[in-house]
């Protein structure tokens, strides 16, 4: 499986980058006339077939498009850990579940202020690679919670301070979630939340790490009806 | 919070073991008559009351006992994985999650045959103190899949086979899973399972990893109704 998010609809043919194509060729040892499958990321499928087994830029002739229809789109926006293996992990665990957008969110008490897209992209490659999925999840880099809420409002926030929550997802409101730092979120950011088209909710009684109430959260979101 | 084992509810005075000692007396700078909390890991909550803060043994007076009812009980078995850091994190989301009973699974492809359990064990501690539950997971050394589903009949078990399968878990059947290597049960070991009382799961199209589909199960049953 070969990740080409350049692929569209009408490609013909395509030439693999320097890491895809050696892996083609040096790796899996694929020749001139085998057929190899691609993903775009949104969704598209191809067979190709290898016209060139150039280690280097190995060159392809697409010879079928399958679009897979898009999945439940479920939005989560976490505030990064301190610990960045946290989030690494949370990348590859919530793309595998289907996960399709995720944003980072600078609060008051969030403990890091850059996350490495570049690095988190590869781990989320791989995992869609991995979980055949066909989808590969937005990444966003880290913006004020406010910023988000004005960009995205609507959907829902999990925090830990006695207010008036729901208890149960439904899908009158959008799939997206807001989780926040080990700190929680402050008052006043929930309120901006809540403002914003945001319904408060409880994830149960246990204090969740913020990597595993994300997780909870994304599946939950995943698991709900149409 | 401190973890004791030891304790039970007729528990009168207790004396903290030398790490627990130290971390109460220099890191919290506990003194005598300082209030601190225990836990039992059986569901038990204990009040005491500093009488000597001795940092290598800490004397304590419990004033107050709680008992928390068990919570629903899940029962996770997984084949363990090559990288011992992926099952290290289940254990900790699993723990966070509710589970109250992870068992190790020896089945044919399975890539490791032993697992440290004391290091479990401390990772399961720290996740139960953290997300402040009352229940320790009881942790099992791996078993073969045989002896394990003789042992423990009837649940659920997740493969990737194209058999007859549930595409819902529901409560007519124990809330234990089976969840087998990266390279999946045997035909065989699957037809055991089955002729042990367990039934086939479908946990989505996606391939999950091993731990992914394991915390995935845990999650869905630890969420469904009584």
């Amino acid at each position: 499986m070969f990740y080409a998010p350049q692929l569209n609809p009408e490609s013909q043919e395509f030439i693999l980058n320097e890491e895809e194509s050696k892996h083609c060729v040096r790796v899996l040892r694929k020749q001139v006339g085998d057929l190899i499958e691609l993903l775009d990321g949104k969704g598209g499928g191809y067979v190709a077939e290898i016209t060139a087994a150039n280690p280097k830029k190995c060159s392809l002739r697409i010879t079928r498009y399958i679009f897979h229809p898009p999945t439940v789109s479920v939005h989560l926006a976490v505030a990064p850990t301190k610990n960045m293996d946290r989030m690494e992990w949370l990348v590859e665990k919530a793309t595998e579940l289907g996960c399709t957008h995720v944003s980072f969110l600078q609060s008051k008490r969030t403990e890091r202020s850059t996350v490495n897209l570049e690095r988190l992209t590869k781990i989320a490659v791989a995992a869609m690679k991995q979980s055949k999925r066909t989808y590969l999840p937005r990444l966003d880099a880290p913006v004020p919670l406010a910023d988000f809420v004005r960009s995205f409002p609507g959907g829902w926030v999990a925090h830990c301070l006695d207010q008036e929550k729901r208890f149960e997802f439904n899908t009158s409101i959008e799939r997206r979630i807001l989780i926040g730092p080990e700190g929680d979120f402050t008052e006043e950011e929930i309120a901006t939340a809540l403002s914003n088209g945001y319904k408060a909710i409880s994830l149960g009684e246990a204090r969740l790490r913020t990597e595993t109430a994300a997780l909870k959260s994304v599946m939950m979101l995943e698991l709900l009806g149409e």
